[in-house]
């Protein structure tokens, strides 16, 4: 971190061992970037929600106030309140999940969730296995509770089984502590990809067997362009599984309500953390949600983000193939990103700043590793621009590849001359070997 | 935990250590009985929210939703909204603090500020110098870091500057790794009582010749009764104070909105740690109180909630002269509480369940210390219940505590007839001694 090792800071000394672990991501410094309006910002994941009618919050709000004013701006509960939990039933029945309304705990998005989470699970060195990419600001969580993170392998249908139980095999046999599995099973950010339903069923009874809890993360899952996906973890294993959802993408970000579905005692242990961390979340905006969805056709709206989103992801794909064809991306069915492979030899984080400067931003695929791999991927976020700019930027992008191309290609070409690397055809030992 | 024992709890071996520290507090398992109608509850620290006109949110909220809607509803900066944070510097102007608007980070209420205050500096087994009695959840949050909490002596001006000195002086005898002092020096909660302007200088001046940083919570300083408080101790003091306030008091808890003033190294980590935590606090609330800031008379409203407690105060006060006249108490110029002392050998928590009986409920003065004292404590709350309600409450307490005498005064009479107590006037060693 940058301030740890400067001078000014007089209680340098004095900060916990986790602080360490609370770097900026690398997201971060992009919003900054992305918020000037000439750049096409395929960055940053924030959803649409100039596609939700305004009459409808306004109309939820006036409500609240007017029914239930004294109580929306009073503390409530640390639990959250009784019937926007009812009705996180009801959208988590959408996915398969039948749940009992007391093993819902309502969080400060479900970010907080997964803070949370951390908090009870994690000590120093306990490892968490991953996707291989994950959420970036999943694995800034578990870092700053100095959890390691092991990433499993994937490919187009999600996690790949196989790796797991490797994984898994080799961690007991180094000792470590698995504490759980986290992933994003349905359109992950950033792959967009979707874990099949057969290997659903596989990674639950690999993780039942070997005492493995799994954090499933689903932001997206009702946000599906074709077929609907397949029904959430969660709702074939209840024991073994908490299940995060939120109401960020498919409502509004900036009410900040979200919620875990808990095995009994773990839910109780989120209880006392939330309130330890917030006392309550806010009874003000939980109301507006839970009369929002007793009043308006939110499911309707739901529909509505589904259409504004696969415009934009086939704008997307559409444009991919007319201005980048020799390179390969994954084609997600639901969610906001599109996850783009560049040649081996190319960085996509040390290439950011030429895309910036040519009005064009995306995330390093880097963010999305603990370990540093991703250093030739991206993710393109198709959730926040029109369709035209999604094509303007892809054809931006094209250019600042391109480009990059040539410049690594002169590159080769005469780096042998000025430096003194080791010819490509002679064979080394791969790095854990040497 | 009860939890932690239970067989059924197939996850029990998995939960990190600080989580043994995530117990349900005493206050917690009050919220369930105070709800009930016919309680007098002069337990939870509610603030009364009916004192503000509900057109005043009303129209802050309409118009944040037709003048900035998309904004209002998107994601928001980990930092907190700039706007808002402009009006942070105006509030916390009335309690002579001068800052800059980057040093101000807004939290999920200022609970959510302690809750990264501890994130960012706790290691296990490091110690927090806290007031003897402080506020409950702060000594959760601690806790459920792992720290240890070590109470210093107060009386009626606050914190006792020699005990502050004899304590650091202990503690670092001990190899002891103190963190910080944390402290509600004004109208404290739970004990009512005002840390002096010359213990202010005071203790400033411990910390800063024993490099300790101190933490001032303030969420009251505004509601004063009579003549205004000492000026905060970020006043004094910048580089070695992180200060926390809210708007649950001088407007509405509801909105889970408050801040953390802190030192600029310090200041970026709290801001990594909130995005971590919740990504960004609600940009939703955070726009709707800068709406209120900039366009009602938001003083003249703090004016108002400050006649509303003074009579409750002064009610409370009248009922417990006229009730309780044996019995001493503390008197607040501001703020929420009054604690009152028991005799000697009567138990606040044991007497619970009969107040309850008696339709009136308390927080036990044990909640409020680590290490369990306070027995013969109990923190009246005068900030929701009406005055007339407040006066009916200490009239049933008072039945209580007489009939509680009563109880003792047979059993200290039987007693040694049938138990083998030591006799009262048998000198025995200090517990530090012996």
């Amino acid at each position: 971190m940058t301030d740890q090792g400067n001078n000014l800071d007089r209680w340098y000394g004095s900060y916990a061992e986790r602080t360490a672990g609370l770097a900026a991501s690398e997201v971060r410094a992009l919003f900054a970037v992305a918020s000037r309006p000439e750049v096409v910002s395929l960055a940053g994941g924030m959803p649409f929600v100039s596609a939700l009618p305004r009459e409808l919050v306004s109309g939820a709000m006036d409500r609240v106030m007017q029914e239930s004013g004294p109580v929306a701006l009073q503390y409530g509960s640390g639990q959250g309140f009784p019937r926007l939990r009812e009705h996180i039933l009801e959208v988590m029945a959408l996915e398969g999940i039948r749940a009992s309304v007391d093993d819902v705990v309502v969080t400060t998005g479900s970010q907080h969730a997964l803070e949370l989470v951390a908090k009870i699970f994690l000590d120093p060195g306990d490892v968490v296995l991953a996707e291989a990419p994950s959420y970036v600001t999943a694995l800034v969580v578990f870092k700053s509770f100095q959890a390691e993170v092991d990433h499993v392998e994937t490919d187009d249908l999600g996690l790949v089984p196989e790796s797991l139980r490797e994984h898994i095999a080799r961690l007991k046999a180094a000792g470590k502590r698995i504490k759980f599995l986290y992933t994003v099973p349905t359109f992950s950010n950033p792959s967009g990809v979707t874990l099949s339903w057969e290997r659903r069923l596989e990674v639950l009874e690999i993780a039942r067997s070997n005492d493995i809890l799994v954090l499933e993360d689903n932001p997206y899952g009702l946000l599906y362009f074709d077929a609907p996906p397949p029904r959430a973890m969660r709702s074939v294993e209840e024991d073994g599984v908490i299940y995060l959802g939120t109401f960020s993408k498919t409502l509004a970000p900036g009410f900040r309500v979200g919620w875990a579905l808990a095995p009994h005692a773990i839910r109780e242990k989120l209880i006392l953390a939330n309130e330890a961390a917030v006392l309550s979340p806010s009874s003000f905006t939980q109301m507006i949600i839970s009369e929002y969805l007793s009043g308006a056709d939110w499911k309707g709206q739901i529909d509505t983000f589904r259409g504004v989103y696969r415009e934009r992801r086939d704008a997307m794909l559409l444009a991919l193939s007319d201005y980048l064809p020799d390179l390969s991306w994954t084609v997600p069915n639901g969610g906001f990103y599109v996850w783009l492979t560049l040649p081996d030899n190319m960085d996509s984080k040390s290439m950011l700043p030429r895309a910036v400067k040519e009005l064009v931003a995306y995330t390093p695929g880097t963010a999305f590793y603990a370990n540093g791999d991703g250093r030739n991927k991206m993710r393109l976020a198709f959730c926040y621009p029109t369709p035209d700019f999604i094509r303007e930027g892809i054809r931006r992008l094209s250019t600042v590849i391109n480009g990059e191309q040539e410049l690594l290609n002169t590159f080769s070409q005469t780096a042998p001359l000025t430096t003194l690397t080791a010819p490509h055809n002679v064979i080394v030992p791969p790095a854990n070997l040497s």
